[in-house]
């Protein structure tokens, strides 16, 4: 973990990342990826996309990230996405209240509360202003829209929002996704893109931005039908740190429950099968890239924790240095959000966002029907006739008891019409039916990605001696790191030298490498530089290898400074089985002449 | 080309891409990509990332979409980036008048004009309003700003805007890169991703939209010492259509130059080499990933026409099908921005957005110089004797022969302060200087992707005959096709030839194929389903080959129909020579057995 040099300033002056249009100032809650950042961001993108799209078939889609106000309407996010805002009447600073009464008391969970309640929290316990120390108990305690707003097209134009999720950018294409599927269960839709929350006070650092980058799975599901592949991950161990051990007082230790993916279904500890087996699924690619699975852990939200549209939820969470303190930051979360999504937009637009689920056999099921006398009817109640045989009908399926009395009561446009039982003409009619039509339950692995390389950045960050010198350096997977190998002459001003790295690095880049050269400053200089942003393999063109028949080079292990001399033409397969984890260094040193650096790691 | 089927309905058909929200009646000017757009769009960026970034030694990074005010006040974008307005007062609907009034006149080029040279154009020719037939003479052409805006942070906030072009996030930033550079030009900073534009009136389909992916590379130059490895691309073929060609009346020929990139440096046909070099390069790499060369040119932009950076632009340009008829559509630009962006954001953020010129010799320069006499200047000017000081310190730069006079004045603050020349301590000093500061001028290739994607499809679009029957189908380059290779069960109720499939698919993933599988319906429905999205090979295990030995699969190839029987153990590597171009299907057949299916292309 980074306690020696701090990820923040490596990451700045390494160019991972940094904080956006400082030259203006800076806007709080933004950052920009420098080059290293951002191909780490990809390489885990492109990691995150092979195990939950590809492997797990699933398909990939796009969607914008404005989306016109009906969606957000229909999804409870323009009145659930909200935090609690107070405002300090002497400086104008706004905070989110809810922290701050979290930092002054015992709660942990005080965002479950009511807007009064924290006002009430923040007078009792006399709480001032974080920027400028005035009370701010006087102070109203309001709820805040965290969607960033927008206007489309010209004029007044049409209200706009970014989305908050990339997830509603799927539901909303559910009924033309399910044709893709053609029409069956289960499947999945995923989508890697930015999503924005309009953060009250946004700290931390990467931790919590204004605009992020998610990478979410859409699992939809037929409750009563799907079960997950749970055998490919029974296996795979995972600690997890359920809501009924957090009630616990601070004081006494963690409750973990140290189990595995069939162990958490068995004991109940994981309700859904489902959440257990993306659980394996993401405990297995969080250890691939490279996180500390010592400092990770699943933790079940409380119930008041929970999003207004989940019924479960387990946070992957990872220990990391911040600037206010070591910290579980969330990664990732797999919830459970029933129907939730799709039936409020089914409701809102009144298009068609379910299956049909085919019986194994056709059922013959009974059905209440009515069948007014519309002679009588008419006459009767004239223009709206019509509208009580349509209520007749409505209430013969939701309560076809009614129907057992001499006469039966409906209610059209607050009118109440009272109908001789005989003239509707109720009757159940036995029918047979193929399936019916269900709306799919979603399980939803979400991850963030910036907080994902973030803690890649810290979890890698290493200080140890090499050469009687202290170094730090990055020991990145060498499927993350944002370059494969670096090239280098071993002296900058002798030709042959430096055309043969030339020809190294452009025949590496054609063989799919993300190489790069580096002519400046001493050799032992150039390997630091490289250690800083975790380039796992270095390689240097020496006079002796130019000699040697066949022509060699050195290639240096990252990790231990370890150097072997090897012929230039089996460089790129031994990069490739490097790379791909089918052989080690250590196995390469033995293969190969040691090369003696004085550098080795001690 | 898409003449017999209507692309725009086989990518809603098959998931390319479609309206945004339809199920709430969409929203004008947004598309989602479903599964085989997005994989298309992921292909065309991943080839844009290795042609432009890597094999160019480019960096890429990833900035916010949304950024301050004060950075688009800098790039003029919140002066100058805007459309022409003009609003029916009858029917409340929004137009662009200058292309009412280019639809309406011979002019081609009507942006270019003045907001009331526009109004009185459309009075002249009694323009109608498009959607509902009303005169709109009366009505006032007004500028509208085409940047989505935003307020980042509670209460009023802060304004934001959604970026206008990937290309700001990295001028904004070049104080750092250069660091990363380590203060070298030339260099060059890629970025991939979404861009915006609230057009006024979206309209045929993917080709105006309001939220884009660009991918923009932005070369930083020293103007008078750099020069692009034009070597490398001098070979090229490139048809050129160049600004004094479309002076020309429009019935006479279109006047294409055909020419080579070094041809159109030799003749001056363009101006600058970088450009000329980019040229090729994008040419180049339209060719590889499969645009059809015949439908494609370079055309200059007008003077007019050029946004308000750019000294010079040549914008590559593909004849499409569109909602509106066969047009050329804009794909990409490549502009010469020269020193605007960079000098714009040093004079308002006073940070250093120079890079350090070294000379090749130290040279000797003359430098005027003052040393005012305080003493003096103190009690005659009093407080304002400092700022007098430095007034004239700034006057010996600008203008040293104002102090050949006896006398010499200097204005602070709208007050004149005569001063005797003696006083001012005026001198003319040798020094040494190792080399300047300049500010790099930018020369920018900017693609727009969702049109590249479009154009892609549409070249790649094509009818034939195939065993008799009419099919349509899509040329894709294989590297660029959503799916590599599909496999099927010859048919879906025999378990042992569903269960191959199943293993090949898994095996081919593993080996880095995007492999599909297809079990439902017949076989020849299968091959017309995986035809229309383009899929380049189909894989089918029968019965036959179950009891080869070795076991053998068909390989079926989309463009002609043919099959050969291979050995399933030489799949993976026979499928890795066809994408990477290294062998065709003809040799193919020569080497294995060739299947008969009365299939074959006609």
């Amino acid at each position: 973990m980074g306690t020696q040099v701090d990820v923040v300033e490596l990451a700045k002056r390494r160019g991972f990342f940094f904080a956006t249009a400082e030259a203006y100032g800076g806007v709080a809650g933004f950052y920009t990826f420098g080059p290293g950042g951002a191909a780490l961001k990809r390489n885990v993108e492109s990691a995150w996309r092979d195990r939950f799209a590809l492997r797990e078939d699933n398909e990939e889609i796009a969607a914008p990230t404005i989306l016109p106000e009906p969606v957000f309407e229909a999804s409870g996010h323009l009145d659930g996405f909200d935090d609690m805002l107070v405002e300090c009447a002497e400086c104008g600073e706004s905070h989110r209240a809810d922290h701050l009464v979290e930092g002054a008391t015992d709660l942990e969970d005080a965002e479950a509360l009511e807007p009064d309640e924290i006002a009430q929290l923040v007078a009792d316990h006399e709480l001032p202003c974080p920027a400028c120390g005035a009370q701010l108990a006087d102070q109203p305690v309001e709820e805040f829209n965290l969607m960033f707003e927008t206007s489309i097209g010209p004029g007044t134009g049409q209200p706009g929002y970014l989305r908050p999720e990339t997830a509603q950018g799927i539901f909303v294409e559910f009924p033309r996704l399910k044709e893709y599927a053609r029409g069956k269960l289960p499947f999945g839709v995923t989508q890697i893109g930015p999503a924005y929350r309009n953060e009250i006070s946004p700290r931390r650092g990467l931790i919590r931005v204004r605009e992020l980058t998610q990478a979410e799975l859409e699992q939809f599901i037929d409750p009563e039908e799907d079960e997950p592949p749970l055998e490919r991950v029974a296996d795979v161990s995972i600690r997890l740190y359920p809501a009924v051990e957090q009630a616990e007082p601070e004081s006494a230790e963690v409750g973990y429950v140290e189990t595995t993916v069939a162990g958490a279904v068995d004991d109940d500890i994981v309700s859904s099968a489902w959440i257990a087996y993306y659980l394996g699924v993401t405990q297995e690619w969080y250890e691939r890239i490279g996180i500390d699975t010592e400092k990770f852990r699943f933790r079940q939200h409380l119930p008041g924790e929970r999003a207004h549209y989940a019924v479960d939820c387990w946070d992957a969470e990872a220990l990391v240095d911040t600037a206010t303190g070591t910290d579980w930051i969330e990664l990732a979360g797999i919830s459970s959000r029933g129907e939730y999504d799709l039936s409020k937009h089914a409701e809102a637009s009144n298009e068609n966002f379910t299956v049909f689920r085919q019986y194994d056999e056709p059922r013959t099921v009974e059905r209440p029907t009515v069948d007014p006398d519309m002679a009588t009817l008419g006459p009767e109640f004239g223009g709206d006739a019509g509208a009580v045989a349509e209520a007749l009908e409505t209430l013969a399926e939701r309560n076809p008891d009614a129907f057992e009395d001499d006469d039966v009561t409906v209610v059209v446009d607050s009118e109440e019409y009272t109908v001789d039982t005989d003239v509707a003409g109720f009757e159940v009619v036995e029918e047979t039916e193929a399936g019916e039509h269900i709306t799919p339950h979603v399980i939803e692995p979400s991850f963030g990605v910036d907080r994902t390389v973030y803690t890649l950045l810290d979890h890698a960050l290493e200080t140890d001696q090499l050469g009687g010198e202290e170094r730090n350096y990055l020991s990145l997977a060498p499927t993350m790191a944002p370059t494969d190998v670096a090239v280098f002459p071993l002296v900058s001003n002798h030709e042959p030298l430096v055309e043969t790295a030339g020809e190294i690095v452009s025949a590496l880049r054609s063989a799919g490498f993300d190489a790069t050269r580096d002519d400046s400053g001493s050799i032992g200089r150039r390997y630091r530089r490289q250690d800083e942003v975790g380039t796992p393999f270095c390689v240097t063109v020496d006079r002796d290898g130019l000699e040697d028949d066949p022509q060699t080079v050195t290639l240096r292990d990252r990790d231990t400074g370890a150097q072997a001399r090897l012929p230039t033409s089996e460089l790129a397969g031994q990069l490739d089985a490097l790379r791909d984890g089918d052989a080690d260094f250590e196995a390469l040193l033995s293969r190969y002449e040691t090369v003696d650096t004085g550098e080795t790691d001690e």
